[in-house]
């Protein structure tokens, strides 16, 4: 199935050009879209097209990395805020006709390095 | 190439297994380590099993996801270090043997959510 990979690059730029019609037209319409870092869920199509048209802030999103297995698809992708930014990390799962059922979104944060590994690591 | 998919799965069991030798070999000798979120790279099989060798705390991992496609995979796993459980995210890139090359890794942590979807969200 290449169809759910095709599904996720339709899903980031429709996000990214506020196609609202197209990016709903990628989900199923009972998805499931989780945040493990704030244990938040947000269940059924209308309410998360919805918490994405509502999200704050002009953001601008760039694919860096996509990862296609299938029905699970995984990418990379670099997030400008304004002046900040950031990047996700989004599991994506596919049923039968491509569209994404389920969207697992990690945002990983900037954190200084413990001590005890310099004479490993080079830092950039 | 379904070889880098059965190399990422003898990477975590190896290191799981806290078997350095096994560990290594699966590793190109010029092997890449990436960590974006505190700007560190390590460069090099030696210094990266070093690395992975010295890690304080008595950790345990467990894949929750693998997602294989050609030369480039994705894990999600849960790790557990005492009373503390996080996960990560780690992408990979292999050579034509199938040995690792590049590795980047996430290690997403907890945060409070902002304030202003609680009308679509639910917490857990």
């Amino acid at each position: 199935m290449n169809g759910l990979r095709k599904t996720v690059e339709s899903y980031w730029s429709a996000a990214e050009a506020r196609d609202w019609a197209a990016f709903a037209s990628t989900l199923g319409e009972d998805v499931l879209y989780d945040l493990p870092q704030t244990r938040e869920r947000i269940h059924g199509k209308e309410k998360y097209v919805q918490f994405n048209r509502e999200y704050p802030g002009d953001w601008h999103i760039r694919v860096q990395r996509i990862v296609a297995d299938g029905d699970q698809v995984v990418t990379w992708v670099h997030a400008v805020v304004g002046l900040e930014e950031m990047y996700a990390i989004t599991f994506f799962t596919g049923d039968a006709e491509g569209r994404i059922t389920a969207i697992t979104d990690f945002w990983p944060e900037a954190y200084e390095p413990p001590p005890g590994r310099e004479h490993l690591v080079a830092r950039y």
